[in-house]
C-alpha cells in the first residue's frame, strides 16, 4: 500500500456525510461487504466494538436479575401468525426457509426477524403458577430482515442484537422492567458510549408490532438525523392472550402474565461512529475502545527504541489499559494517520531525543492536542486524560445536541428548521395519527418520541393547530 | 410440584442410558424440546454453561492470536458449490431459504452448515500480499443442519459453536495451527471439563468434506459409546485453488494460501453430561458449573439460620466461589436432590444446631461423602475441596476410559468387544477404506482416529488380516 495518508482516502464530512460515513466503515477496517447481497462481514476491528459492548450490557443485565437462554432461529409460519398486528408488522421483510436437505418441508419457516413468537410459545409449556414468575430472560443473536436499501451497521438484512423477554405477575410489575431496561440502556449510552439520549415513549404509528407501548431512546447524529438506539416494550397482556400464556395465581385464579421486549443491537455502532466521528476517521470512547493506546516509536531502528516502546506498553498495559505498539515498517506519519482512522484514543511517540531528554508525547484522538510528558509521569498523566476524554467526548455529544434541539410553536417555525437548518425539533401535537402521517408526508420527518420530561410550550398543536396533547420530538431519522 | 425426590423422577442409567440422558437434560432444566422441530430452546441453566465454556475457550483462543469475527448466515448456492467435495458434504442437510419478503430469490441461500465458503470468499478479497498473512479469525454462531434424527446437545438441527477459519504463507503453517488448536481442544477438556481424550487423525473416510486432514479428539462416555468432541482440518491448497486466493509472496510470485478451520459445538454439553453424571442427575465440575456451591439451610425459620446462610454465601463468594442460598420455602430433602440433579459440585447444609455447634456439613456432588466442617476452617476447607473434586472427577473418567480400551489382535477379539463389552478398541488396520467399510456394515463400528500415539500391536490388519498400516482406535459412537 502506498504510504499516502489515509485520511485522504476519505471523503469529508461536510462534503458528503453519508460517503464520509461509508468511507469509514471500511477504511477503519470495521466491516467489509460481501457477496451476500445486503448482509456485512464484521471485521475484528468491528467486532471487537460489538464484544466490548455485549460485556458491559450484558453484565448491567445481569445486575437486575437478566438470566441468558437461547431460542431455535426458525419460526414456524403458523407461529408468526399467532398475534394478528406483530405478523402484519413483520410477514413482508421475513426470509422464508421452504427445504430441509432434498424436501420441501410441510410448514414453511422464517429466519427470526425478533423472537417474541418463540418466547411465547415457551413461556405457554413454561409457566404454570406465580410460583414461576417472573422469567427474566434475554438472548444474544443474529436476526433477518429482508431490507431493500442497506447500510452497514445502520440498516442489513442480517444484524446482530440482544433481545430480552420477560414475564411478569401484575401490568405494574411490566412496566417497571420496561422502564427498568430503557434506563439500562440510556445509561449504558451515556456512560459508556458518550452518547446523550433523550428517553421518551413511540406514538402509536411509531410503536412496535403488537406492543402496548413503546419506550425509545433516540440519540442525534452529527449530521442532524436521529437515530433510534434501543427500545424496549411494554406487551400488557396482548401476547399472552394470543398465546394462552396463563399462571395460577395465589388464590388459584387462572391469569395471563404480562410481557415484555427490550432490544440494543450493531446498529448502536453506526452511532458511535456518527455523534464521535471526524475527517480524520473514527473517533471511539476509551471506555468501548478494544485498543486504547497506540504506541508509535520514531526512528524505531535505532537502538533502544523499541526497547523502550514497549516497556512504556508494559507499564501502562500494568495500570489497566488496553495498549498496542506499532512495531510494523510503515513510516510514523501513515501509523499517526491509522491510529487516527481507528478511532484508538491516545497515541504515545516516543523516539530517540525523547528518550534522551526522558520525555515522550501525548496525543489525544478526539482534539488531536499534543502534550509533552516526562516518562517518569507518563502513568500519572494517562490516568487522568483517559477519564476526561471520556467526559469531554460526552459534553461534545451534549453541546452539539443542544444546539441542534429547536423549538417550533407553529408550522411556519417547524417546516423552518427541515428546510433551513437539522436537527430535532421540539413542538407540541395534537395526538392524532393523521397528523403525524401529514408531517412525515409533507417532510419525511417522524415523531422520535414523546419525551418522559415533557414542558408546553403552546396550547395547539405546532403543525395543524388542534388543541395539543403532548410535547414531541420530531426529526429526521437513520 | 409435589414434594417428592427428584431422582425418582429419572431412569436409572443401567437401565435405559438413552432414557437417562435424555430426563436428565430435562430435569436439570438444560432444555427444553420446542415447536420447531429438531431444534431445542437451551434455558438458563444450560445456557450458563455454553457461556462458561465460551469465555474460557475465548480467552484461550485469543492467547494463540485468534481474532473474533462475524460472517453472514447465508451462503447463496454458487458459492456452497465452489468446492466440489464440501457441497457433497453438506448440500444434502442444508435447509433452504427462497423468499425474501413476498418475492422469490433469483439464486437460493442457504442457512450455513458451516462456514468455509464464506470465509473462502472474503480472504479472495481481503488477502493481497504475505504481509496480510497469517489470518487468524473466528466466529461464534449458531448453524444448521438438516439432521432426521435429533438428540438435544448431541445432534439437533441447529447448534451453536464456535468455527476458526485460518489462512497462512505456508503448508508448514498451516499444519502448526491445525495441531495447535487440537491441542488446545484437548487441554480444555481435560483442564476445564475433566474430560480424558484421545488425540488422532480421522481416516480418509471420516474426514471433513473438503479437508486434507480432519485431526480429532475422541471422549468416551459412561455407556462405552465414542463422542467426537472437538475438530481440526488442514485444507492445505484445496480451497484457495477452489475459490481463487492468492497472495504475492516476498519475491512477487502469486501463491496459494493454505487454510484450515476447527470447531467445538454444544455438542460438548452433552459429553459432560454422559462422562460426569450419575443416578442422580448432572454431576459438574467445578471449574465448568455455573454455581459452584448451594447453601441450604435447615429449619430456615429459625432465628439466626437464613443469616447465617447468607454470611457463609459471602464470605465464600468473597474467596472467589460461585455461590447461591436456596431460601426457597422447599423441604431441605427437596433442595437437596435438586442441587443433586443440577450437578453443582458442592453443597453447605447449616441449620440451629450447627450454628450452636459452630460447625456446618459440606456435601461433595461427585462422591456424596458428607463432611462435618467447623466454621472457622469452612473457607479453607472449601479451597482444598474444590479442586481436588476437580481432579477426582478426571481420575475417574480417565479410569473408565482406560477400563474400557481394549486391544483386538484379530478379527474375533475385534468382534467379541463389540458384541459383548463396549468402549475403545485399539487395533491394527490395513489403511483400506473398504475394510473400514466392511467394519461399519457388519457392527456398526467406527474409526474414530488413527492416534498420533502409536504402537505396533501386530503385523497384520485386525479385521481383515491384510498387512498393517496404522492403529486405530475403533468404536461406536454418538
Amino acid at each position: 500500500m502506498a504510504e499516502k495518508k489515509l485520511v485522504e482516502a476519505i471523503t469529508s464530512m461536510s462534503e458528503d456525510f453519508a460517503q464520509w460515513y461509508t468511507d469509514v466503515v471500511k477504511k477503519a477496517e470495521l466491516i467489509d461487504y460481501s457477496n451476500v447481497k445486503g448482509c456485512m462481514v464484521i471485521k475484528p476491528a468491528g467486532y471487537a466494538i460489538w464484544e466490548n459492548i455485549q460485556r458491559e450490557l450484558d453484565r448491567r443485565f445481569k445486575e437486575t436479575g437478566v438470566e441468558n437462554v437461547y431460542m431455535p432461529m426458525f419460526i414456524p409460519e403458523s407461529l408468526l401468525q399467532k398475534e394478528k398486528d406483530h405478523v402484519e408488522g413483520f410477514a413482508p421483510e421475513v426470509a422464508w426457509v421452504t427445504h430441509g436437505g432434498l424436501n420441501p418441508l410441510q410448514e414453511r419457516m422464517c429466519v427470526r426477524p425478533t423472537s417474541e413468537t418463540l418466547f411465547c410459545d415457551f413461556y405457554k409449556g413454561d409457566i404454570h403458577s406465580y410460583r414461576d414468575l417472573p422469567k427474566v430472560y434475554n438472548q444474544w443473536c443474529s436476526v433477518v430482515r429482508w431490507e431493500k436499501e442497506t447500510r452497514p451497521f445502520l440498516r442489513s438484512r442480517e444484524f446482530l442484537w440482544q433481545e430480552g423477554h420477560t414475564a411478569h405477575a401484575t401490568e405494574e410489575e411490566a412496566v417497571e422492567r420496561t422502564e427498568q431496561m430503557l434506563n439500562v440502556y440510556a445509561d449504558f449510552c451515556e456512560e459508556v458510549l458518550a452518547i446523550p439520549v433523550i428517553k421518551g415513549r413511540k406514538t402509536d404509528k411509531e410503536k412496535f408490532a403488537g406492543a402496548a407501548a413503546t419506550y425509545t431512546i433516540e440519540a442525534l447524529m452529527h449530521d442532524g438525523k436521529a437515530l433510534q438506539s434501543g427500545t424496549s416494550h411494554n406487551f400488557s397482556t396482548g401476547f399472552a392472550e394470543a398465546f394462552g400464556i396463563q399462571y395460577t395465581d395465589n388464590e388459584n385464579k387462572l391469569q395471563y402474565v404480562h410481557q415484555t421486549s427490550w432490544g440494543m443491537s450493531t446498529r448502536i455502532i453506526g452511532a458511535i461512529i456518527m455523534v464521535h466521528g471526524d475527517d480524520s476517521g473514527l473517533v471511539l470512547p476509551p471506555m468501548i475502545a478494544p485498543t486504547q493506546i497506540t504506541v508509535i516509536p520514531i526512528q524505531q531502528k535505532k537502538e533502544g527504541v523499541l526497547d523502550k516502546a514497549y516497556e512504556l506498553k508494559n507499564m501502562l498495559a500494568g495500570k489497566g489499559f488496553r495498549v498496542k505498539v506499532d512495531d510494523t515498517d510503515k513510516s510514523p506519519g501513515y501509523k499517526f494517520s491509522e491510529q487516527e482512522m481507528r478511532g484508538i484514543p491516545m497515541r504515545i511517540e516516543i523516539g530517540p531525543k525523547d528518550i534522551e531528554n526522558g520525555k515522550c508525547i501525548i496525543c489525544r484522538r478526539d482534539t488531536r492536542e499534543k502534550i509533552e510528558v516526562s516518562l517518569d509521569e507518563l502513568a500519572a498523566k494517562v490516568e487522568e486524560l483517559m477519564p476526561q476524554i471520556q467526559k469531554d467526548m460526552f459534553d461534545r455529544a451534549k453541546a452539539h445536541l443542544e444546539e441542534h434541539t429547536y423549538e417550533a410553536h407553529n408550522k411556519e417555525e417547524f417546516v423552518d428548521v427541515f428546510a433551513n437548518k437539522s436537527g430535532f425539533v421540539k413542538a407540541m401535537w395534537c395526538g392524532e395519527t393523521a397528523c403525524e402521517e401529514q408531517i412525515k408526508e409533507d417532510m419525511a420527518v417522524t415523531s422520535r418520541c414523546i419525551p418522559f420530561e415533557q414542558s408546553c410550550l403552546s396550547d395547539t398543536c405546532a403543525y395543524c393547530g388542534k388543541k395539543a396533547q403532548k410535547m414531541v420530538y420530531w426529526g429526521r431519522a437513520y
